[in-house]
């Protein structure tokens, strides 16, 4: 079929062909599917999106990744029946459980990154993995085809250290804490952090409120150059840009299969250029993961990590409660604060970021195994960490200097006396997304007890702060239906 | 976010919204998720396609589904995360296999139905059913809620019979030849068939060659008011529009999860008014089923049939190769026209037409059980049923008399002398796609010879039609590579 070129300047990230409805029809072709795109002896596959109204049948509009393959100079292109990419055939083996070989896993990465996998192809290359599993060896090699598959950043140095949380845990902002007390000591870390998931924030949206994360590789190497680490945020520095693809589907369904969750944490830390690097997975109760679950992650990591020529150690931490006592951005950073300045901080956050940095002390021979904690606190109290977290903030263009509260705010109080019992974490994430996290940065909860505290009658259990009151009263609602923290 | 909408007509069938790549950032949402879109007080979904040149940021293009919806009278909207549609909980139950409620399908179905599922989503709801299948309540729930979502044809008379064959085999267009001759004595037949899916043509297709197909339900009502049966695509009629988007997903990547081959297959007959259904369930190495998957799929048919008040007879039929001897639209005409008119008629499909409207006459009454098949070709013979074939053909503004081959041909020779051991279905019909068909109406291959024929060196097997060199090379060179057949 011949239609006339429309041009959108269409920059979408992938080949889009809107098409429109009576000639896709005609081709029986529909929203999401593949055709081919002629012009002279180019051809290249476009996604379709149906449209009528903005161009007219016997038009198409396409985006300029489309344009540009093709060279398109002429004013029509052929489109006919788009021929499926070869990885597409694999996806279908593993809908049957059958492992996929490593040049299976390369094809399927690259498309994915080229754009030429379409958001349903993506969710079963998903639904497969998360159904089938994969085996050590396969997830090695989707490891390696997702870090093949971005950029990478060298360092001349050896002792570049990187430490991850397996998330889920609100409040859970050890790292800029880690981050701080290793590289004061002169461990090199590069840090990447993602943005929320399913959590009411990242690391990186956490530092958002307060610097510039989205840095390019020139200007993290720079930070990194300067300060000896840096807290950025992973998403820009295009390193993994399959990984972002498959999370982003992913979390459609807010599913996080396990061989994709190693191979994206470890595909991260080797972009990055780690050497030694420092997982966290918190478990238990209303945690992302079980103990057992934990136990068998634990035991993939280190030997994938191994195959990768990684040094890793694993630390199963509990998860079965929020961590610190703000959540949401400017919350976490002043809860952060708390503890680098020495001030009267949430107890569990400092204890919790005291023994991963010890770990990491410990694992680049900064301090002797069994005493990483003490050296950690030592530099701690030394205030070296808190003038090294001055430091990067600063050359991420940033400054401590706007942290009040979002404009409303509301007290919950307890009607009861009472110990309590269980505070679950997916409600308090989820009633934190409420108030405006991550977008609003101000916005969040404050978490006034934690398991096993006792409360008294009329006693503040949590303050809301919202920039909207139609956000403060769906926070309010939900609360008053889900019942996130219950007393014993 | 507070947006400029630009206003574009969009009629995507679905509430796309266009958001520059620059706001999707700041809100980190990617293409296929979902914002919620507010003016005053009206609030909807919009699922993101992400751009930039053709809206400036700051800007937001709309597709009518939602400025209809938002009743939009401003030229700015508000934005924010969209909350998940109540399904996709249920679609992730499904991912660890715990069954469906009647409910949740119900919404499940409303929602792919309202577009307000991305092509992921539906991805994720076809995996799940692939995985884990459905049971026979389940199923049964599957049928109804397809058949619930769509519109409905009702009938004074109650003799409505429908066949249907779960296709993957070349050729078998037996459809044509049941409706003719079981509608030329009175039973009701208003078929609607189905596009190719991966074969490389449907009914419709083949239909469409030489009449309308794509009527509205008034026009297919007159035709079998008019003739006592039709062949219409059951596309355009809006039966069952959740199946033909799942169709539509499933198709992506080849898969036809069996749940959702019995619902669609019922739901489709229910949408019709039919209460006597002929199934064919082909089977056999390069069918889609093995001879034991067709027995379960007949025990599942009969038992999810009961319980929706159908009478159904299933049969089981040799698919392990092509039948008739054309492949591609105006190729299978050729062949039906030569069963109807008593001519040099391919026997296999005379046979199993004859055996199909046999096993028909006798479910409604038209016969004796056992005498089906003579009664049939009685009819056959008498030049009623070609008659009928007329009549249909010509109620839906069609005729005989266009039905020449694409203008190119190749034939394709045996070097050697033989006996035909395979043909592979699956191989014959890529290289019948490859021809040009379902599109090319004249495009197409004609199969000399079946399983168990003597062949002599020399002696031409397939001829190739096609409208393009390009085309017709493209296939021969599959047909070299691949070689779909294979001498003892």
């Amino acid at each position: 079929m011949r239609l006339k070129v429309r041009k959108f300047q269409l920059k979408a990230g992938k080949p889009i062909a809107f098409v429109h409805q009576k000639d896709a029809e005609k081709l029986n072709i529909n929203v999401g599917e593949r055709i081919e795109i002629s012009y002279k002896d180019s051809m290249t596959i476009g996604i379709v999106d149906v449209v009528s109204g903005f161009i007219k049948s016997g038009e198409i509009a396409l985006s300029e990744q489309i344009t540009n393959k093709l060279k398109l100079k002429s004013k029509y292109v052929n489109i006919g029946l788009g021929e499926y990419p070869k990885s597409t055939k694999f996806l279908k083996k593993k809908l049957n459980c059958i492992p996929y070989k490593k040049s299976e896993i390369k094809k399927i990465i690259n498309e994915i990154v080229k754009g030429s996998l379409t958001e349903a192809e993506v969710a079963y290359f998903i639904s497969g993995i998360n159904y089938c599993g994969m085996n050590l060896e396969e997830t090695k090699y989707l490891t390696e085809a997702i870090f093949e598959s971005g950029k990478k950043i060298k360092w001349k140095q050896k002792n570049i250290a990187d430490k991850h949380s397996i998330g889920g845990v609100p409040g859970n902002r050890t790292t800029p804490i880690v981050v701080s007390i290793c590289s004061a000591v002169g461990i090199i870390m590069p840090k990447t952090s993602s943005r929320a998931i399913t959590s009411a924030a990242g690391t990186a949206d956490v530092i958002e409120s307060i610097a510039k994360v989205n840095l390019s590789i020139d200007e993290l190497k720079s930070v990194v150059k300067k300060t000896g680490a840096c807290l950025a945020w992973g998403g820009s520095l295009g390193l993994a840009p399959a990984d972002d693809k498959i999370i982003q589907t992913s979390k459609i369904i807010r599913i996080d299969p396990e061989p994709q969750l190693l191979a994206s944490i470890l595909a991260k830390k080797l972009s990055v250029g780690s050497k030694f690097v420092l997982i966290d997975i918190p478990h238990g109760s209303g945690a992302k993961v079980s103990l057992s679950k934990a136990r068998s992650l634990k035991d993939k990591f280190i030997k994938i990590g191994k195959k990768l020529g990684l040094k890793i150690r694993v630390l199963l931490t509990d998860g079965s409660q929020p961590i610190g006592n703000g959540i949401g951005p400017i919350l976490e950073v002043r809860d952060i604060l708390k503890v680098l300045r020495r001030e009267d901080s949430p107890k569990d956050l400092e204890n919790k970021s005291l023994k991963l940095a010890g770990e990491l002390l410990e694992m680049v021979g900064k301090a002797k195994n069994g005493k990483g904690r003490k050296k950690a606190l030592e530099i701690l109290n030394s205030g070296k960490a808190y003038k090294k977290f001055e430091e990067i903030i600063k050359a991420q263009s940033g400054s401590f200097k706007y942290l009040e509260f979002a404009k409303y705010k509301h007290e919950i109080k307890f009607k009861k006396s009472g110990k309590v019992k269980s505070i679950n974490n997916k409600d308090i994430n989820y009633l934190t997304r409420l108030t405006g996290c991550p977008l609003d940065k101000k916005a969040g909860i404050y978490l006034h007890k934690h398991k096993r505290d006792k409360i008294k009658k009329g006693e503040t259990i949590i303050t809301i702060y919202s920039e909207s009151k139609h956000k403060l009263n769906q926070a309010l609602n939900f609360y008053k239906i889900q019942k996130p923290i219950r007393l014993g």
